[in-house]
């Protein structure tokens, strides 16, 4: 008999996963999404159902492969009173893939395993067509058993599983992914928009990053759409702000003095408070361009 | 007849190049260095004159290599009154090296024109090793003719050479390319001391870096080197605060704003003020691990 998956929150990373499951032989019986006009489109597209409420979800369920937004979302998903994912969870495994604090990731572990549950954090470095083609770069973090459970869905979903360690220890990677990312990409527009304000040519100039000590994975992914302006959106900078809050809490917590890691924060805050959140990543460049302005005319946005 | 050739600033760097130029089959008449024990130990070395004087290196020479230190160094050894390259100079073609400020270059190459000489800014994205192998990576400003003068000896000292316009432009290119350098440097600092804060292990952590978008030309040159405290100096943190300052006022120039780079700056000046400015740039890292304090003790430093 086939597995049947659930997926909880489908935006553009969990609908592709759910599609990249079905179309690898599992059997998608559920999806759910807090936007519930979401989640009945692509049920109907999938042919599943699209319960709402979270029990009926872990009712329909072999594993639960979960994708929301932040820390709040986990909270709810997993609550401990009221409708939540644990109700009837015994025996089921619940694959966690939301870049959320490393504390909500032990959080949501003790409570699984309280009812009979396994739990495991499968941290994402990747994007929307990665999970589209199960090419995915995945930490994962949890009991070696949980994550031996879990190898059927890693292995359609990811080209590569990084087993971390325990509970809340793949967050943690991830969020150092991302804090420095950020930092490289924000560093990145400086540098770009500096130029701009030169006159260089800032083809030429990227090729010149490329071939030196400021060649980096964000200079070849972001570094042509800051020129262009094209900040279709992969990789949210709403979301780059979030990630690097969450960085920026465990240096805190530990007292590490990270100050680019504060000040790219800041620039993902700006770029937010601008209305600049839905642009990709690379939007940033939006801030230090000349000419450019914190504001979404004249830069191409296709996010949904 | 061999082109007779001079070396300007026998550092790690100029030194490297001169006896580069001498095992290519160039006359190297003559090396000068403010150092006077410096020059005298090199031209012993390299069986040359070490003059007393400046116009006494332009005599000897058909073409100049400059690699001095800073603005203050370069306005010295081209100074208008008084001892000067530019005594006598006329047909000389001088190649300058050192990462200065671009007006410098452009003030150099009117003062050389002036006289009868050409001026060619040569700045250099590598280090010692590459300088020593003859595979540099060249930035090249200047007239075009001051280009194609200068072949003969870019061929042996650099494996790539990339003209990008006229005086100064070079000088540009190379500021903002360090200043994105020094941005990625200590961003990936925090993100390993705070990975080594949080437990994590670090050889894990820079290999999933180095796997994702948190990957950089200094996670691979420096990301081992941070985790050893191993900061013999290819390219001193002192030098990183001078390049971020050259390539900041030009930001303030132009009124663009670089937060990140004023970080990163901010960083290396704590370095140089807490006595670690001759570390490698790597260094930066004593900053931001815990149990590392602002001091030499500890850290690894084989600079000479």
């Amino acid at each position: 008999m086939k597995t049947r998956i659930a997926v909880v929150g489908v935006g553009r990373m969990g609908a592709n996963m759910a599609r990249r499951l079905k179309e690898s032989g599992f059997d998608v019986t559920a999806v759910y999404d807090a936007r519930k006009k979401v989640a009945l489109a692509l049920a109907t597209e999938l042919r599943c159902q699209a319960p709402g409420r979270l029990a009926q979800v872990t009712a329909v369920a072999d594993i639960v492969l979960t994708v929301v937004t932040d820390d709040e979302a986990m909270e709810r998903i997993f609550a401990i009173k009221g409708d939540s994912l644990l109700r009837g969870a015994a025996g089921r495994l619940f694959i966690n893939c939301a870049t959320v604090s490393p504390s909500v990731h032990v959080a949501v572990e003790e409570r699984a395993t309280k009812v009979g549950a396994q739990s495991l954090e499968a941290c994402m470095a990747s994007s929307i067509n990665q999970a589209r083609e199960g090419t995915l770069y995945l930490m994962l973090g949890g009991t070696v058993q949980a994550f031996e459970a879990a190898q059927p869905v890693l292995n359609v979903l990811a080209n590569s599983s990084r087993y971390i360690g325990s509970a809340g220890t793949a967050a943690q990677v991830k969020a150092l992914v991302n804090m420095v990312m950020n930092i490289n990409t924000a560093g990145l527009a400086e540098g770009l928009g500096l130029g701009a304000a030169l006159g260089l040519d800032l083809t030429l100039l990227r090729e010149v990053f490329s071939q030196t000590g400021a060649n980096s994975r964000v200079l070849q992914t972001d570094g042509e759409d800051m020129q262009n302006r094209d900040h279709s959106c992969f990789f949210s900078a709403a979301h780059a702000a979030k990630d690097s809050g969450i960085a920026l809490k465990l240096a805190n917590d530990r007292k590490v003095r990270v100050p680019l890691a504060k000040s790219a924060l800041a620039q993902y805050q700006r770029m937010v408070e601008a209305g600049l959140g839905e642009l990709d990543k690379s939007g940033v460049a939006e801030l230090t361009f000349p000419g450019r302005s914190p504001t979404k005319k004249g830069a191409k946005n296709s996010a949904s």
